[in-house]
């Protein structure tokens, strides 16, 4: 069993490994940037070490992070999500150096990573995927000839991409012609690599994906799916699982599909199978994040299976320790990202000090914060700074749930997408479970809360704050 | 369905009890004294009424508090626990003034809280009951007559008591004699009735406890038992659902039992029946609570049934919503009584203002705080002031889960139990899920804890409310 983990990453999903790493007697190591040094993760592991001023490069160098894992005595390294978790040279560096890389090896990051190996890999396994190019683009001119093939509208996505980001959607062959050399652009900058290539577009589709876990004796289970349809610009901001959009037998359908897939290529850990699902009833293979997920919360919610204290026994060399059936899902689990923006300002960053911070508690809820009073959100990251999970027995109780948890919340001190998500848990599109990936954007009408006169909680919650300050 | 609700309580029960108002959407009302202006249950309440400037009579004045129900438009009152919780005459007065009062009627009230006549409905159900007077004592010789036909030891009780008061262990006759006035000294001062009973004293007992709820259509189902047999002088500290001590066969007979005691009385709404359970593997009724527990929690966690409100439901007039077949249990579910309190100092009360106060999160972590940083904690009411409620899948993670959510939890400014749970829980009998109501007493090397060197997370939690104090 791994006895040490060098932890690669900041703000609450550093501060959930460390969770793991505590339950399972495992030493955890902290680091961060100078801006970091207040950090929850800091505060919360075992050992700690700074990793220099820049505050983003030093979480972007494998040598030196792989370094300090083997300098203070880890015999693994976590790489969370974001950063380098999908960068298979910090897989390699581990491997070299004799650090247990807690994820898939490099060869297969790096295959699923590029969206064209993915897509061949995909077909080769009998996994459906969406129509479109098998290779990278050449130029603008091969883009327009194959787009007029496929039938607009189309994607153009960056092979090397993820996370929502270098995509762009083309309704028509000047809409292509146009982003061409933008996406190229994006893709340069945020990956490194300016290949791109084209599929067909699938028309308000719902965002399913399943979480899978395998183990290094060719054993691969699913842990059901997620809905993650309620997105803005391809970056989710509430998800739910199970989806409340499936029937039992598609639920069954897609989980053997993901545990299919993975067992293609020879995944190891655990890994996200991305689809999406269109008008139509039929699921097309997206992509596959060869990493825990923000939203793996829910699937531990529903499922009761510690997916991080999982990754670790499977990275140990360990098998499974379940077998598929015994994997049960029960009620509805919703997570809502708590960002630290602005709805009303187009969602602009709202970093600065929580002045007053109170997680919400009762039954069926979990939070992940990054956050606490008095802590300052340093501007150089991304915004989400909590997460709070809630769960009940039924779609419509999981909603009164979240509803009451998001107004039992406080965060004083910047904006956050609270509100906004109040609003969305009042719409009754929503409510019914019945939406896709265009929901934000059909309801532009969702931002319209009223700011002036917050929810339920929030005075009395400033109350407090008042009380409390003076001293009451 | 009730519409708005008057909760006759504080602390974190009433808080529990607005969540449950806020997601059935109904309008909670929340009373306080001049000491309780600032306490959270006032906070989170959307209405609010001063009782007084007595600490404690104001939550003891029945007719004061249904007129306050009335006077603002209330159709409903939640007792909670401890203050009118039991006491027939507040279910008598919401009766007359046509206020639904969630929980049993009063003849069920008067009939449990009557130890004796409870004793005499078991009998009569068919229940086991411990050998004792089915009758109060005349005086001190009759008990040293029965005393002596039963057989020591004996316990003397309050026929009127509860909550683990007015109770007293006679290993002889001397011991009798010395401790009869006591006991009858202490139930007419705590329970306003001077009469007492016998019953022979189980030696080494657990203590386990069946959830029961039932509706007004004659159904009643259990919600299975609960562990208690973590207590210090009959005051639980540390409870468990499922009990770790009981077979499947066990658990199915002490639910059905718990069933059947309660159809037999004509129960309805949430009640507890309290087995002992002996070192022959005989439960023997100890005696039922007509209100929610405590300790609830534990078996929200393990069911997923929200109590509180199936009590309102069942208040409402509405059927239960669930069959008895549809109530599954999952994993281990333990709850810790965060007390105020110095366990270095006899569990000596900490009163005083909370400096820091952070809720662990993370999963399989629930809390049901009454407090928040800044808040000071009034000398007048009992010192639980938070309950942290951990789940995980076996027994063995629950506990790995528990000692890290403990260590995860800030609360300064005040002694607590934490650092005395996190010894408990290092324990080998208590790890081995193997322990009767003596646990506490046979251990006292638990209590010498370093309480120089407090556990893991303390020092950096200092250093963060340094930090955020500093405004860092």
């Amino acid at each position: 069993m791994i006895k040490k983990i060098l932890i690669a990453n900041r703000g609450e999903i550093a501060v959930r490994i460390v969770r793991a790493c505590s339950e399972l007697g495992i030493t955890s190591v902290a680091i961060y940037s100078d801006a970091d040094r207040h950090a929850l993760h800091v505060k919360k592991a075992d050992e700690s070490y700074n990793i220099g001023s820049d505050p983003v490069q030093g979480y972007l160098n494998a040598h030196n992070i792989v370094n300090l894992a083997v300098a203070s005595g880890c015999d693994a390294l976590h790489p969370g999500y974001g950063f380098l978790s999908e960068n298979p040279i910090l897989a390699e560096i581990c491997a070299r150096r004799g650090i247990r890389f807690i994820g898939p090896n490099a060869d297969v990051i790096t295959m699923m990573g590029d969206k064209i190996q993915a897509r061949k890999a995909m077909i080769k396994a009998g996994i459906p995927v969406i129509p479109g190019s098998d290779h990278n683009l050449a130029n603008v001119e091969e883009a327009r000839v194959l787009g007029n093939s496929i039938g607009y509208p189309v994607m153009l996505k960056a092979t090397n991409g993820g996370g929502g980001r270098g995509i762009r959607r083309c309704d028509s062959e000047a809409e292509l012609l146009k982003n061409y050399d933008r996406v190229v652009s994006e893709a340069s900058k945020a990956f490194g690599k300016p290949e791109v290539f084209l599929e067909k577009c699938v028309v308000n589709p719902k965002h399913i994906e399943v979480q899978v876990i395998a183990d290094g004796f060719g054993d691969a289970i699913h842990l059901f799916e997620r809905d993650c349809s309620i997105q803005r610009r391809n970056q989710k901001l509430i998800e739910i699982a199970p989806s409340p959009q499936l029937t039992e037998a598609q639920r069954q359908y897609i989980g053997k599909l993901a545990v299919k897939a993975a067992k293609a290529v020879g995944y190891e850990n655990a890994g996200t199978v991305e689809f999406l699902l269109n008008e139509d009833n039929q699921f097309y293979f997206m992509e596959m994040n060869t990493r825990l997920q923000v939203e793996h919360t829910i699937t531990e919610t529903i499922t009761g299976v510690d997916i991080v204290q999982e990754q670790i026994r499977v990275a140990s060399g360990l098998p499974l320790q379940y077998k598929q059936e015994e994997i049960q899902h029960r009620g509805y689990a919703i997570e809502f990202r708590i960002n630290a923006e602005d709805p009303k300002n187009s969602f602009l960053p709202s970093f600065g000090r929580i002045t007053r911070y109170y997680a919400p508690g009762g039954p069926g809820v979990r939070t992940d914060a990054a956050i606490y009073s008095g802590y300052v959100i340093p501007p150089y990251y991304d915004s989400m700074c909590a997460k709070l999970t809630v769960w009940n027995l039924t779609w419509e109780s999981a909603i009164a749930r979240g509803r009451r948890a998001l107004n039992d919340m406080v965060v004083f001190g910047v904006k956050t997408t609270i509100p906004y998500y109040l609003s969305i848990l009042g719409n009754e599109e929503f409510r019914s479970g019945e939406f896709n990936t265009s929901f934000v954007d059909m309801h532009p009408e969702l931002i319209n809360y009223d700011a002036g006169h917050p929810p339920e909680m929030l005075a009395a919650a400033i109350a407090a704050a008042i009380a409390a300050h003076n001293g009451l």
